[in-house]
């Protein structure tokens, strides 16, 4: 709802994120924002900067969402800070992913106090609202053409899928709009570029033992399973770029009292996690602070943060500061806990592969459904609840009628859509605050598995990056031999702006150090094959699941994205209990999604509240 | 011109008087004010906080009034404070009086210093100004059935009345609109249950030495005079609610210090008062400070700022805190000087009640007009100003055309009229400013005058409240027993918060302790009549006398409410140089009025500038 005002020889203006100024249409609706500090719906304020930065933009957001804005419109913001500190800046970065890439004006104002003790932070804004969205009238959309089913499914991966096969069981005629030209949505496998064997672009790695229905789906579908090898050793990169072999499943050889502490600090973080309600997570204190503040708060050191940093970069892309304390803990949790979810073995979140790789699940469920449910390349625009029924429209004006609507998208595209009535605002305020870090996958194909004569297993975690944590991803039996790179946080969004060939040689670098194969690694090297999650429109530009910063569990209330509203119901791996972010999670989501609405229409109740 | 967005379970609710946002109209004309800081026109700072608070709220007030807006318009103010002491939040009392109810977005922002040394106080405000008033054609309010009148009087109080009164001697055609369905205006007599003797809802008092014209119409009419009674102790209840008995012009028995003290003040006020100009009150430093900072930088003892605070609750229903000093002392010496204007004996403020009740001098005087000059529930709504002539409309319609137009409403409800042209900013500036405090009368009505036999005159005054000070209102001819409770100032706006039968409760338990009746109080007691004048639209939601914060005298003059502007002249009590308040100032604005008029119209004058 406006424009930016830039003067174009300003210094520095890759560190710039605001603009010199901006200009506001003149039908523009303002709204004047109040100062908001960072204290949670009770009042509740954390004792550390950050946390509160979080909570203050988080109480700025639920002002723009219930003013029927978006950030984007946001065009001024002043920030007044309490002890600033210009060296460290550390309002930068959550003001940097709160705005998304929208650059409004802004001041910064370093003040000696706030009108309440505790506050450290503070922000006030001018939004310049839209007009009200003009939706498609409904004689040019509603015509002859519709065609109905008693559910329309939006998206075709593993959540809407297998939604559309327990529906199908139960009788409901269906449709599966997918916005994509492929099933499986974050999964996505490819052949090698030799077609020896899979790549896994997207999700990897199930198990036997507590992924009830993933390990149900292979066996069903006939997929063969790797084994991931963790035989040998680990490799661990310190913040010297050094690097160092340990043995999987122990702490690195770090000095002595620093592997205490990060055993300490693993160990206090598990047993939190464990505390946590898996479906109902609620402790407003844990909510209020991010993930860093909750490690300060349990003195860590400096090598038992660095370690947390590879938690959060390789399950989430995110730094401990990023999110909220709560969210990581509910997050493990659903994988069962820090170190299962962490785990390449046995019942570990990364324990068995698919040869043919895991998109097969989709495509297979696919199958399994009457001809035609599943319509590629139809990306939904608009859902509109009239009385008892729903019309989903798409780009192109097709229209789908339904008694009840499952949408599977991540959180952060749900904003994308046209909702009329518009969506829940606690949905909506969920949507815009729901957020990716930065995650992409980096395969690295070699000729062989050298990694293994040196004694070691594959896996690596590195403080450096640009690869957090990488892992084998070997499929003997095609001989296929590949590293998969995880390259996640702020060091791997670095790597990501570098041209092709710098990225690939100062991975092929990093890897030459971790498994000692300096001199070799590149006369084993074949391809690197990447993809960039981060880049990807569909899945909300991120991946494996989107995380929260603090305050909005406690705020918005930890089921508010779960929950029908009317008849749409939500699905995904984000709204599982159980292994949130995994493909487990995702099939979970369906089932539970096509349970509500079996329920519903057999009861009888097919409008909820 | 806008509207608020709330979030709902937004906790503290209660303390808040700021919106979360605030949202423009995208119409709206946007004024956008520079820093206003407390200076006084000439740009003398006061040494302490809360009179620079008022003073820069005063200067953000003119720059509204300048632009066309009111108070009610500001759609975010952001405050800046040096010293800012998060316990006192000193701000929040003048901030929340100057808003009105309004509830703009906020920003507080406390900072090291300010642009002067001298300034602690900052504000800035973004205004949006709704679009030109749309007034109603000529052509459809000007038709035949205008009556046309000399003089059109707005109000038939007893300056409207009076006014009335001399233009008809001077053979002056006048007709008197008033909104009420009576005449009287702040004079309201009415009979106690029993039907023994009347209660008055409004003024009840006046002398026979100073107040010339009010015994003049008491004897003109054969009023029968009652003497208020002097003999016996006063009461006193200290701040930790104890009571103590002392003689009738003494000082309370506080410890020596205090006593000394008390006097010293009284004196010093006293002294400043009489040196004070009664028409032309001009003092730039006294008009800069509130009362109260009047009063510390006199180095008031703590029992003399209390009892400084009942002067100010009883005379005019607010704090020391809360008005310009000068104003007070003006106000002090429009009554003949604080003791004069405080007195209950020969000459004093509340000297002689009127049998009758004082509503019979409006009575009688309405009674001498031709008969139906006086129109009943016939509400203002527009004065036009034309050439020559001044068209006066009412809410329904209809026209009065006249030469000359007496307003009597009291200063606030001038706002409310809607001026063409335009009210002279000073006027209206002096209208947005004039604000009343909290004042109730709360009649007890017994069956014997029972403190009488206790030792006690009736007159009490109390440092906590609810009532702040305390008269007999016996008729003793008509065997009518009452003490009038002033409820006045903050204690007893949370008492009138209160259900009936618990603000009844307590305010007999207050009268028990004070005057030692606690066992038989309520065996005396018969009613409670009580009349809220703060909830009186027609009185600008206030009683007796609106009252002026810092700056105001000094920056549009002592005489802008007073002065006539074009045809429209000006009385009512406020407008007077004596007896400021009370009936014989009222009477007195009145005749001045009438003689403006008069001599205009004699000498050919008939527009002024």
């Amino acid at each position: 709802m406006g424009s930016h005002i830039d003067i174009l020889d300003l210094s520095n203006t890759s560190k710039v994120y605001h603009a010199l100024a901006t200009i506001t249409a003149p039908n523009a609706r303002l709204v004047h924002v109040s100062g908001q500090a960072g204290t949670t719906k009770s009042g509740y304020v954390p004792a550390d900067y950050e946390s509160q930065i979080h909570l203050a933009l988080l109480n700025l957001r639920r002002v723009i969402v219930a003013s029927g804005a978006t950030v984007k419109d946001i065009a001024k913001l002043t920030v007044y800070i309490v002890n600033y500190d210009p060296q460290t800046r550390k309002h930068a970065r959550p003001i940097q992913r709160f705005l998304g890439g929208h650059r409004p004006a802004m001041t910064l104002v370093p003040v000696s106090q706030l009108a309440v003790p505790a506050w450290l932070f503070e922000v006030d804004a001018l939004i310049a609202c839209p007009p009200p969205a003009q939706s498609i009238p409904r004689a040019l959309t509603s015509g002859p053409g519709a065609e109905n089913y008693d559910v329309v499914i939006i998206g075709a991966g593993l959540a809407g899928l297998t939604a559309a096969h327990e529906l199908s069981r139960a009788g409901l005629s269906c449709v599966v709009l997918e916005a994509r030209d492929r099933v499986g949505g974050k999964t996505w496998s490819q052949p090698m570029a030799s077609g020896r064997s899979i790549l896994e672009l997207g999700a990897g790695w199930i198990n036997d033992v507590n992924q009830t229905r993933m390990i149900g789906l292979a066996r069903r579908f006939g997929l063969e399973l790797i084994e991931q090898n963790t035989s040998g050793n680990c490799a661990i990169q310190d913040l010297d770029g050094s690097t160092s072999a340990f043995a999987y499943g122990e702490i690195p050889k770090f000095d002595f009292a620093s592997v205490e502490d990060v055993m300490r600090i693993r160990d206090t973080t598990e047993a939190d996690c464990q505390a946590v309600d898996i479906f109902n997570p609620k402790d407003t204190r844990l909510d209020s602070m991010t993930f860093e503040a909750y490690l300060r708060s349990n003195n860590a050191s400096e090598k038992a943060l660095w370690t947390a940093t590879v938690w959060t970069r390789a399950m989430l892309g995110v730094d401990p500061c990023d999110l909220s304390a709560l969210f990581f803990l509910n997050y493990c949790k659903s994988g069962g806990g820090l170190l299962q979810m962490r785990s390449d073995r046995k019942g570990g979140g990364q324990h068995l592969r698919i040869r043919q790789g895991t998109q097969t699940f989709s495509k297979k469920l696919a199958e399994t459904l009457v001809p035609n449910t599943v319509r590629l390349n139809t990306a939904v625009k608009q859902v509109r609840q009239e009385g008892s029924s729903v019309d989903v429209i798409t780009e192109v004006g097709s229209v789908y009628r339904a008694r009840k609507v499952i949408t599977t998208v991540p959180s952060p595209v749900l904003k994308t859509i046209s909702f009329e009535p518009t969506l829940h605002p606690l949905k909506l305020a969920w949507s815009e605050s729901a957020n990716y870090g930065y995650y992409s996958k980096a395969m690295m194909v070699f000729k062989t598995p050298f990694w293994i004569p040196k004694g070691f297993c594959g896996l690596a975690q590195s403080f450096t990056g640009p690869a957090a944590v990488v892992r084998d991803s070997c499929s003997p039996a095609d001989e296929g031999y590949a590293l998969t790179c995880f390259m996640c946080g702020p060091p791997a969004q670095e790597w990501a702006a570098l041209p092709q060939p710098e990225r690939q040689e100062k991975l092929l670098t990093q890897l030459g150090a971790l498994f000692k194969a300096e001199d070799t690694i590149k006369q084993e090297f074949v391809e690197m094959v990447m993809y960039e999650w981060s880049n990807d429109e569909l899945a909300g530009y991120g991946c494996p699941c989107a995380h929260l910063t603090p305050g909005v569990l406690d705020s918005l209330g930890p089921n508010a994205l779960r929950e029908p509203t009317g008849n749409l119901h939500f699905a995904g791996t984000e709204t599982a209990g159980e292994w949130k972010g995994y493909m487990e999670g995702a099939v979970q989501s369906g089932e539970r999604a096509a349970k509500e609405i079996v329920d519903d229409l057999k009861s009888g109740l097919a409008a909820r509240l």
